[in-house]
């Protein structure tokens, strides 16, 4: 017992030190983001370089692996000791999935990955400004190439793009994805063809002069009524809105504060929010083991789009809210009722940017992104012509087409990273959500009344208990099992939105 | 010459890679000061061992030894190429006298150090806190003992405190100290007693409610004026303002809001901007190499003083800046001459806080540190009579006498950290900066005029051309001779002072 306790303890003492250092590197993240004056990014570079050169060497050093294959065969995934308990054997399954993906890419290519990726994305970033497919094309091919050369080296049953699913949600599939995606989108259509015969609300108050102070002020008071204090996280401005959990009791959320549009910056920090109390309430004494991160993006996404939308976007919500934000900004809503804003904040309209879209026509918006990418790793799709199958999706399903490319396949940043396989994460993220939602409904079925009195820590403290304090013990199939009793399809997602929107827009 | 090129190019890269890592340190340290969620203290401790234990690690590494033994004989300091510059000749010398004062302390003694004054400085700050000296004594104690085996370790020639010192301000030994500080001291004294004869101006107006958005307005005006670019440098807030060098073009500097003190911000922003242009205009194609580094403790302060006092503290300078400050803050300055606003600001009176010292009693409170330091060190004093000896001091120089610890001997955290030899570094920038104005005023005749229209970029030009562009490559004696013709005395300082206040207060 002595001796598998020994065994055990040093392998996450090294992963803790790898855990250090990559919280290191994460400063180095949020300081880019935040603080950096802007001259000093090369040098940035340089440090981000050799903190990522020291930590992929201590992942793929040989006393680690030993130390591994102590306690779990790394061929096999066979378990060498009977001594331990299923939190810590779940725990070395998930070690061993990280080394694996880790030591079966060759330095080499990960080099060459890491050099086109960050050619690319300048590149994309010039494409997109100058509206240049032409540009961005040469590179996107490259990209495709190796991502279906890191599909190779990684390893797969059934499809390649599954490797690539693997890297951000555990065991996810193609095959799981496809039926998936194909009823989500015909109800959805379905749904957004029946709001779409109602007038649009109008949500002109929410535009206009919005004071920067006011707008942190009002951030920071939801953050506090999350359940946020200060001493142990903080909010800060980006140009794009992040979590960054870079240790225990500090985590940093940022927002960004658009003066003109009142609800980007509260969606955001609701968003944000949502990830920064996942970081917050996984278990301390794990810090540097698989038990203390989190299980995937989509789950992680889930308690983003869970605090963002299922309860940031609701009426109770706002029952509570509403008033003090009529009160900070009361020359714009002071003669707004709550009903009119419920109904603004919820506008239903297909739009061109993802980012911007709502909660009917996001998933639309992904369905085409990962049609395309299948697409393009199967090589039933050629770069050249992207922009056209793009096109011809977003009308097809959302009924306009982007007049160019800067607003249609080139708006998001993830090809030129190379992250192949991430877009399907924020749908599994908002259907985690809503069926994680229908039995956070059944544990209180008088939610309602207590949000309304602005008491949010029940709902921090449930997600905490059954989702937050397992970290990695599950992964994102056995725990959407465990929590909500069956296995993860569209019917919640949609239940959720037909009833919401068919209340709303007294459809039916 | 291709080879030796390669031969130093090689050690720039190993010290180059050294230097990025102790840049990643030093992100760690400005966000402790600035922006660390408090309760994230215990895993930041964590970070900061792991990174310096990676900087130790490669700065005592064979492959470093290596590299530089090809180049300069490690143990007699003799070159081994002929074919470098003298710049690259003066590198290899600073770099062997780092890596000395590296191999020389044994492992175990840096850890036990550190362990050490880890400890120390808690208890220090729990004894100011309660004026009980008693309790920090035993830790003075060990520090002493572990200073002098410190000394002993490193060498020294003839006094062990010139060990230490050296680890501040490169060559400087105790016996030129003696007779630099006793002249000074005897100047200082009898400046002090005629001043002291004349009634203290009012200063009552610099002190009331200063909003904290405008002093951060003009303090960013003031780094402006300075030369600084937002691009590259930085002012945040932290309880004790410093700059951080963290890397090229990425300047930060702190400062400290007082809203009920007008002139603490003002005076820290200079003296920290001071610091930074000397680290903004180090050569930044020698990063990494001793010649992109500040050359000691003591010339670095004599930047930071030139700008907070003989620039700072100047009627010229605030012939232009006075009618801006009176803008701002105009309830309280609109009403006060200039005359005043400059009597005020350069009140001198003897008082028990070191670091609220004006310019003349300032380097009274150093001299006396000094004698205790030597004094503990020689074994002459013991670490119980300290506080006897510290009062009586304080009554000889200054002529008060302090009631209690917490504003005497336990005023200040140097010692508890253990860094004896540090404190006389800040009075030598005060003799190095008069010396150095000096010869700025032979070069610019009419400083005072163009400093009055508001230009100080030339006065920042001067320094850099003159300084800041060599690095290390000049000892602090060697520089002080090129720059100023003749080695450091106290006469250009005495001779400042008895000019000033000699005016100021209509003395003789």
């Amino acid at each position: 017992m002595n001796k598998t306790k020994g065994a055990y303890e040093k392998l996450h003492d090294l992963s803790r030190h790898i855990a250090i250092l990559s919280s290191v590197y994460q400063l180095l993240e949020w300081d880019q983001e935040t603080y950096l004056p802007s001259d000093a990014i090369f040098h940035r570079a340089r440090q981000i370089e050799t903190m990522a050169s020291l930590i992929h060497k201590e992942k793929t050093s040989a006393r680690f692996a030993k130390a591994l294959q102590e306690l779990i065969d790394i061929e096999t995934g066979e378990i060498l000791n009977t001594n331990l308990s299923s939190a810590q054997i779940a725990a070395l399954k998930e070690w061993r999935r990280d080394h694996l993906k880790t030591v079966k890419l060759p330095s080499s290519f990960v080099k060459t990955f890491a050099q086109t990726t960050s050619q690319a994305t300048h590149i994309w970033a010039i494409a997109k400004k100058t509206n240049d497919f032409a540009l961005f094309a040469p590179y996107l091919e490259k990209i495709v190439n190796l991502c279906r050369k890191k599909a190779d080296f990684l390893g797969f049953k059934e499809h390649p793009y599954d490797a690539l699913l693997d890297l951000f949600e555990p065991e996810m599939t193609t095959s799981f994805l496809i039926p998936l995606f194909s009823k989500l989108r015909i109800s959805l259509s379905e749904l957004l063809k029946m709001i779409g015969t109602q007038p649009i609300p109008s949500d002109s108050f929410l535009h206009g002069e919005f004071s920067h102070a006011r707008q942190m002020r009002f951030a920071e008071e939801l953050l506090k009524a999350m359940g946020f204090q200060r001493s142990s996280s903080r909010l800060d401005e980006s140009n794009h809105p992040f979590c960054n959990g870079i240790a225990p009791k500090d985590t940093r959320m940022t927002t960004r504060i658009n003066p003109d549009a009142l609800m980007n910056n509260i969606f955001a920090v609701l968003h944000e929010g949502g990830h920064g109390l996942y970081h917050q309430d996984l278990p301390e004494d794990q810090y540097g083991s698989p038990l203390a991160e989190s299980i995937s993006l989509g789950i992680d996404e889930s308690q983003s789009r869970f605090w963002e939308t299922l309860i940031g976007h609701s009426l109770p919500f706002w029952k509570c809210f509403y008033p003090k934000l009529q009160k900070e900004f009361s020359e714009k809503l002071s003669g707004i009722h709550i009903n009119e804003f419920y109904r603004a904040i919820n506008i239903v309209r297909p739009s061109f940017i993802r980012i911007h879209a709502d909660e009917v026509t996001y998933s639309l918006h992904i369905i085409l992104r990962f049609e395309l990418e299948k697409a393009l790793i199967e090589g039933q799709l050629k770069v050249k012509d992207v922009p056209q199958m793009w096109n011809e999706r977003m009308r097809d399903y959302l009924g306009i087409s982007p007049q160019d490319n800067s607003i249609g396949c080139l708006q998001d940043i993830h090809w030129s990273m190379g992250a192949f396989g991430y877009f399907p994460t924020y749908t599994l993220g908002n259907l985690y959500a809503a069926q994680i939602f229908e039995a956070f409904e059944r544990a209180y079925s008088g939610w309602r009344e207590r949000v309304e009195t602005g008491d949010l820590l029940f709902i921090r403290n449930w997600l905490a208990s059954e989702i937050h304090r397992y970290g990695r013990q599950f992964t994102p199939h056995q725990l959407i099992v465990k929590v909500t009793g069956k296995a993860l399809s569209e019917a919640p997602y949609i239940h959720y939105l037909h009833r919401k929107f068919t209340a709303l827009y007294h459809l039916e």
